[in-house]
């Protein structure tokens, strides 16, 4: 099995002045830790499709390839041949503008093709790719493939994500990687860190990588505000199951507290009540719940039934984005290997946890910003058309790629879901 | 059957100062404007409930009398009986910090009690609140029953469109109250007015009645925008069906396009293709779609997508508040007697149809405002615990009453719903 | 309110002699019992559908009305004009050979026409008919009426048992008319009524009316069985549920173990568990269960599980048939005034309870006869086409009219079927 | 791949005077046979799972060692060890007296074990079974161990089934095994053969093994009948079709239109309408739908409006079965390789098809023979609990073995299951 450390990912460069040949490593980078994650599956697991939003870890393999095809190789490589005229169709996730799609549900059901021929289909693929880029220079091109790339690496995350729902429905509890040890089990108290009222620019601002979702740039007035300087943790999540939490009405959002009866939840998604102790399935198969690390695998509703336990709200996701700025970008991220949030270090005055580790539930619903359009044509249809009934995440995850995230990175997923690794940070009125 | 003079409710006045006589005024005007609007109904529409989300008439005639019982009478007025022990659960909607509720879809199978004990019910809470009336000044009770009394009438617009669309399904199609000229049934052109970008005042500012949803006022930062000075007409919304509106997903949102094909809308609510023409059911049976009056009975999903198709967006909720703001509230309200959008007057370098006619979608997500908290009790479950996956509305339309509707006034409904009179006013970047 | 003495309902006479005024005197007493049976209820009560299954009291008197109009007066009546055209549609059951029908889940959203109207109907087309009877003479066409007449008569009890589930779901238990005293509420023992095993003629055998569904007349054979001589009591069945009847899988049928789980099912239909005891809703209101009383209201798959449960087995519909033939019709049928099964009176060697009180499941799956075929047109629709996953059940009950029930009466419902008046008598192989 | 001659499994002898060595024989071929089916299998089709009531491959494969290691080696190898101690949950199909089961719907998220793991467990549970046989001589012991043989036979057809399902959704319509030529691709007549009515012994009638639910043994009546000689083909099917077969009610059950309706039904299962012609997707890929094969995947509600709109009707079980005493069991079984139906052969005044090609839909419902009673245990689970809405199918089909076929012998199946080898004989009355 690979060391991790072989897949250091150089970071996206700007955009305008992308250079080739960063991009060419990024490429061969992004593309190898895609094995690397699939690395220890049995060829059995590749098609596991637990629920209609997941997708095999397989057609994940097969989708990103697909986009490489279709939206660069078919458009700017003369004479190329697609691998196989069905992928059009089987690979596509959501792009009516490239033409129908394979029924999502069903993705489980393709056996065929096999992991090999998908692997096969990868490497055809990016040797089309290498040469394409071996004689590319054309700055929108390469911008075209960078997005590919982003696009593979949030693929990762899915695949992840989508593999342990899977894996956790077979009672034998299967371990995708063994734990590593965070060296870090320790209570920490929580403090909160303060910002001031003020008119903010919002958005991405630099030329560098980043979807359309996060621009334009724009003003928005923040009313005064704190912020928890951690994640809450299963210990906090804990006191608020002790005390009713999943049985009273009180705190929940009116849709919260009839889904979470409808769906049985009375704990996070993964626990489970054995021998008079909670446990929850990790990637690393079944493992006492940490008290002091964040508590993950929480819905929207969890989420904010929470905060209003807790006497909190959760923060909107500007208050997010402003704190954020200029904070460097690290923390537990796919690369250490944990695949699970870990505790936080001791306080140092400043925002821990605040990348890696849990994507953060925002109170912001996810819309478009002020002069916000979806370009034209099928790569428009890549966030635009999602901006109906889900809720903003922010800060990355424990599953999430260090070269991936941005303070300006705009997360969306519907108030229920609870697959992906999602927590909560507080915020509060000053 | 009364003449709609009859029924002029006094306005709202000052919280602060909020006379006794006024609300004993109100008071007596809202609970015969109940009567009045049930007067047409026989026995055997009272009952009917088509779908969840509706309530029978007769249903909403009593739960409006137990929110006097319940928050009211139970509370201040000493040595009250309840008429029937059982109403308070039969009649209690969403309040569970004051019980338990009947299955809500079930609301149409209580044939049990009558029309005329219902009647009797409202009479009986009725005298005891007249009691109360005469001899109470102090403000806070004065305030609450205030409450009550926009309660009744948020329930009266729903009484109408709740039967609307239970008569709907009736292949007999029976007429509520017969159609009403508009005399105004004229093409009329659509012009943009413009506002300048700044940082705004938000929310409601003065002592009068509002709920708690509109505040607290906060400031917002807004970019140049521009309003359209009407409503989007049938002839309009027919012109996008035409260029296969319902048929394309480029201009929807992904979840609209689905709920579309799910659901089989192939054009606005209660529409019809008779005879190579389009009708619609009307509170005044089957009508021809008049092109002129403005469009209604859409989705958020077909406002967004109208919108988009014609190269514009919904405003937000912000831009209209702001635009409304100092404009008088008139416009076809209930007490006009329509039932039903009409044509928009001529220009006059003004919004035209703002408060009225229909509901207009903007792209704001129903959320709390800055600062906002619930209120503790029961009554704070009024508006805090619906803010999720649902579209704002503002401006009141043909079935709200004139005295109920303000410039900050916030309805909400999910993206799906169309059985409220809710139309479209466009918006662009400037 | 008119006496059930009233309502004398002269037997069906043979149907190649049918005499006119014998029709006549049917048709009267038919439809004036009808309106005997709506006769307590609210106009209210009259809209009430409580699922798919059931239909609102006003639909069974119209349809029942329909009937006559579509099948009799529209080709044998010259010149006879419809009520209303709309009707023809609305009042449709299931008559694809008629035209096509309103949606059955939506009969409870016709609030129009209302019940005056629908009084009405009946009164127009009573009128109709009677001249028509004055003056034919036709046996096929007085057996085509007679064929109306038992239609409405099946649904008199649909009538009844379809609107108690309306009521029952009301927490205000109305009651629809007060109890009788049954005056016999012993315990009394069961004993078994032995049969020998031979060759049998089953099916309608006479002249007198029959469904084509009762023949036609073939052999089966039959082993030696045994026929408990009275219905299962509350007592007994309450022994069952004691004995972990609803929560061991043991004595259940796979789909029935399942259905009970879905559905939530503990106790039979309408019982409630108030303050340590079992109350259970009847057309008299809520009242204690009487454990000498048969069960009733339950699904062939508790039928089953009990009688498994018990050491035995159901009866097949053959060997019910052979043990009826002979034996008197008499029993608690509607007209006894009880609407709900009594306590068995004392043993006589003879079966007991076999006509009356509550339908008898059998472990008969409901098909065709040896030779049997539905007749051409839209009256062969009335039974061929529902043989398909129906049990039969056999004897009539508390809600039939005696002057419609026979030996070789095939009454068929889906084995979780549990509204109507259905119970339990045991069988067992010698 | 191996040779299908390989797999000549001796047929089961009498029970009383089973020897040992043929049980033992018996054995090791339909073990060994089970891994001739899987043969051709990518591991990633081991798993597939397409709906709830299918289940992947590799479960049948554990399932049917399960089978053996619970009912068998538990109780008669002393000190034997379970595999596994999560296997006895995961392979339990429904056995209740056993204990729980994994979810059935969810048996595809079993990625885990391995396919190599599970052939690892039936290599380890054959071992046992081995030693157990090398010194059983207990007639009770080899009845049991050949009843979970006939176990695994049944299994292996529904393996075919549940994979021919799971390939079928795959747009690359995936090859189980290439097509054989059967060699007869003409069109034949078809002869109705007839019966004499009469008192008839009905059920399995020798020492030899056959399930609990073909007896008891006991008498029926019949009434004359003939059958037709022949299946119904896929040209006389397609003249259904071409009739308006899927579009009008009147030859069709009500239960069965509307789920024709519902499903979308307009051909048999499988069928693709390319390029202006019928094919098929088989386990040799998609095929040209040959006309005179026999038509299969079709429902019983699709047999029976054809047989009503032939003017005919489908046989009884029981008429079946006098029909095919006394017949050999010979045809197109699984062991010919065809995997699919092949054209009948000339006319020899003798019913053709009777046994292999295709499971023939009776109008019998699956019901307890008189007499029957399950047994007690775990293994009384086996057939009794499932005598409830279903129909009973007989002959066996292209993916039976012939040594697990009898003329008493009756499968069952709801009436809405197509993904069987299901065809239609014709019956009349005379």
């Amino acid at each position: 099995m690979a060391t991790i450390s072989t897949f250091t990912i150089p970071p996206p460069s700007d955009r305008p002045a992308m250079a080739p040949e960063t991009v060419q490593a990024r490429f061969e980078a992004v593309r190898a830790f895609s094995n690397y994650l699939v690395e220890p599956l049995e060829i059995e697991d590749y098609g596991l499709q637990s629920m209609p939003e997941a997708s095999p870890a397989k057609w994940h393999l097969a989708h990103t390839t697909w986009f490489f095809e279709t939206f660069v190789l078919k458009h700017h490589a003369p004479g190329y041949e697609p691998v196989h005229p069905v992928f059009a169709y089987l690979f596509n996730s959501y792009y009516n503008g490239v033409g129908p799609q394979f029924l999502r549900p069903h993705r489980g059901f393709l056996s065929r093709p096999t992991v090999r021929e998908v692997h096969e289909y990868r490497a055809q693929v990016d040797e089309a790719m290498r040469s394409l880029l071996a004689r590319s220079e054309e700055p929108s091109l390469l911008a075209l493939i960078d997005l590919g790339l982003h696009h593979e690496q949030q693929h990762q995350e899915l695949l992840l994500t989508d593999l342990k729902h899977g894996l956790s429905l077979n009672p034998l509890f299967p371990v995708y990687r063994p734990a590593r040890d965070a060296g870090n089990n320790r209570e920490t108290g929580m403090n909160w860190v303060s910002f001031e009222e003020g008119l903010h620019e919002i958005g991405h601002d630099s030329a560098a990588f980043s979807y359309d979702n996060e621009g334009p740039r724009h003003k928005a007035y923040l009313h005064p505000f704190a912020l928890a300087d951690r994640l809450v943790t299963n210990a906090e999540y804990m006191a608020f199951m002790d005390d009713g939490g999943y049985e009273r009405p009180d705190h929940w959002l009116s849709e919260g507290f009839v889904t979470m009866q409808e769906q049985g939840w009375t704990a996070p998604l993964y626990w489970h009540w054995i021998d008079g102790a909670w446990q929850h399935f990790t990637l690393a198969g079944l493992q006492p719940v940490d008290p002091h690390a964040p508590v993950c695998h929480i819905s929207h509703f969890e989420a904010d039934a929470y905060a209003n336990w807790a006497g909190h709200r959760l923060p909107t996701e500007f208050e997010w984005e402003v704190a954020a700025r200029g904070i460097p970008i690290a923390g537990n991220f796919v690369e250490e290997g944990h695949f699970h949030p870990v505790p936080a270090g001791e306080p140092d005055g400043r925002l821990r946890q605040l990348f890696g580790d849990a994507w953060e539930w925002t109170r912001s619903a996810y819309l478009p910003y002020p002069g916000y359009r979806a370009e034209p044509g099928a790569l428009g249809e890549y966030n635009g058309k999602f901006m109906s009934n889900q809720m903003v995440l922010r800060g990355g995850s424990c599953a999430t790629s260090v070269s991936h995230i941005r303070a300006s990175y705009r997360n969306f997923f519907p108030s229920a879901a609870r697959w992906q690794f999602t927590g909560i940070r507080l915020a509060k009125d000053l």
